[in-house]
């Protein structure tokens, strides 16, 4: 998508094919930096410290990380060995698990000397994929979208989004806001409320520095405001993304999901969850109950960072150094609270049944 | 309540009964400062850029602010001017306006070289009567309590609050905070999640200061994450403030505390708003409809302060520049979702009939 009126991807290979680069995406909105991931150690840093985040875009780095490690050593030890280095950076996150194996399957089974050029054929492969998914969810939503531009005839649409499920998740296009950028593109008005997405305001960072790129109408609020939006009419659709999915269509997606689904409810708001079909979790159904969530560490929450008046990347403490924080990364939003999955291949009803039947289809 | 082992109050009038002086609550947790408030304009100033805040601090800061202006000039003219400057500071809170009624009608039938004695008393007799409604409060929610420590077998309770209505936000004691106050003097073991509460962070800054200083377990956490916690029974009882309440209950409180209604409302926790009766608007009866909200500044959205590495206050941009927010700074909770009402007079059910009767008695 669009940064400075050029075309961009989050990950590529690079011309070298021996390494990839990604968007740093620790230094946004402030700072527009590329990087070089040049060893499975720095593709395991790169998913840890949040360089590059969102579960497909993590997906898709996980398979690189992998190819790194295969063209490092690519004995069953060291392919073993990085595969579990690189699941265990984010136990949360399903489709990298889902992508790891995928390469780790492929590879196992290959001569030695084959291991690389397989690796790397199926991380592009788990690449190009994901830009295909990612736009059918687009074009899947924008289905959804031109329905409520009708029953609006056709005024400016408010959709609420919370984090950022956004083309920087991705490798393009993104999940929640592909369906926006693909109304946006065909002449639908909207205005995207942006949650700021405490603690690490990924909405106000990079949800924001997206759709500023991409020309379309937003405003960044306070996660506590969109409650209180909601009950004002002044937000028409709620479309999220999904880390994890489970099988009866529970939603585990960042810290405060539930929240804004809760009060969509309340309203008569629809609450959309768009979705990859590999964040689906086929072994979990009570996702509340099973779903293990991450704490990360007390200091995103204590701690936060911006420019300060000399324009230069600061961190801040916003609380006395004593203070203790507690730093849940994703809730899970229970299915009767949501009213439909957006994925590449249709849009369902988050139950068993409807989740079943798109995926046989 | 305590600040290093000694008791302060948040407002006082000073030995020279010319001028009143508060702690400056911007600077919290950070720095403890004392600042004089000399005269109406000071009170004004006081009160816009919430050097104090909280419904009834502003209210006894009102009632000192009219005092001030009289003793600038004690006509009609100017009081009924200083009147109306100090009620246009904070649109939103009633117990400003009846602080302010309740001086301007004992002045205004009053000889003029009486003025300013009966301004200052009857400012003292709010203060006053602000700190026993206070422990009033304070003592009807410990009942509360109480009856959950029995229920629980006298294990830790968790209660979760959203922004500041301690003893900061009132002379003394707090709202919200003062069951919490009582009941951990009382012996009754206690651990409190603290909402952030973004934009201003009163809970980081404010509650979380508070508690520190009366040696109460807290934690801080982002505002997303009050609603995973009540799903994993991690809260028994959630305990906020209002600015404003309606004769039906509905509750007008700092932005998000109706996200957090829902999520009690939700997980069957017990939900209730301790406030001053002097917070309840007669002539409203649904907030949601009728409670103008006041929007305020962009800023505290897009930026915020904290300590930088060199130990100094720093203000830091968090969004581009050229991003644009929306900052509302209140929500109304209806009344379905509140369990009760502390108050002064007891614990009522949030409804007309409820609250009429605790009125009446």
């Amino acid at each position: 998508m669009l940064i400075n009126n050029k075309e961009w991807q989050t990950i590529w290979l690079d011309q070298s094919k021996k390494f990839v680069k990604v968007i740093d995406q620790t230094k946004l909105p402030h700072e527009f930096v590329i990087k070089d991931i040049k060893s499975s150690e720095e593709a395991a840093i790169a998913i840890k410290d949040m360089i590059i985040r969102g579960a497909p875009l993590i997906g898709v780095m996980g398979a690189y990380g992998l190819m790194l490690g295969v063209m490092e050593d690519p004995s069953d030890k060291n392919l073993k060995k990085t595969y579990q280095k690189l699941k265990s950076t984010r136990p949360t996150a399903v489709n990298l698990n889902w992508a790891l194996n995928r390469i780790y399957e492929k590879v196992k089974i290959a001569d030695i000397n084959k291991r690389f050029s397989i690796a790397q054929e199926e991380a592009k492969l788990i690449e190009q994929e994901d830009i295909n998914m990612c736009e059918n969810i687009g074009i899947n939503g924008l289905d959804l979208i031109q329905k409520i531009a009708k029953q609006k005839d056709n005024n400016e649409i408010n959709i609420l989004t919370h984090c950022n499920a956004g083309w920087l998740a991705t490798v393009n296009w993104g999940t929640a806001l592909a369906p926006i950028y693909k109304a946006h593109r065909s002449g639908i008005k909207l205005h995207v409320w942006v949650d700021e997405t405490r603690p690490r305001n990924q909405g106000a960072s990079l949800t924001a520095f997206e759709l500023r790129h991409e020309n379309i109408p937003h405003t960044v609020i306070a996660d506590n405001a969109g409650g209180h939006l909601m009950q004002h009419n002044k937000v028409d659709l709620v479309i999220v993304g999904s880390d994890r999915t489970t099988i009866k269509g529970d939603v585990c997606n960042k810290i405060g999901t539930y929240l804004k689904a809760l009060a969509a409810k309340a309203n008569n708001i629809p609450f959309y969850a768009a979705l990859p079909i590999s964040t689906l979790d086929w072994d979990i159904y009570d996702g509340v109950k099973n779903i293990p969530i991450e704490a990360r560490s007390e200091e995103e929450v204590t701690h936060i960072s911006g420019l300060n008046s000399n324009g230069l990347i600061e961190k801040i403490r916003l609380v006395h150094k004593d203070c203790k924080a507690f730093n849940p990364a994703f809730d899970v939003t229970p299915n009767e609270l949501v009213t439909g999955l957006i994925t590449e291949r249709g849009i369902c009803k988050a139950n068993e049944n409807s989740i079943k039947k798109l995926y046989l289809e």
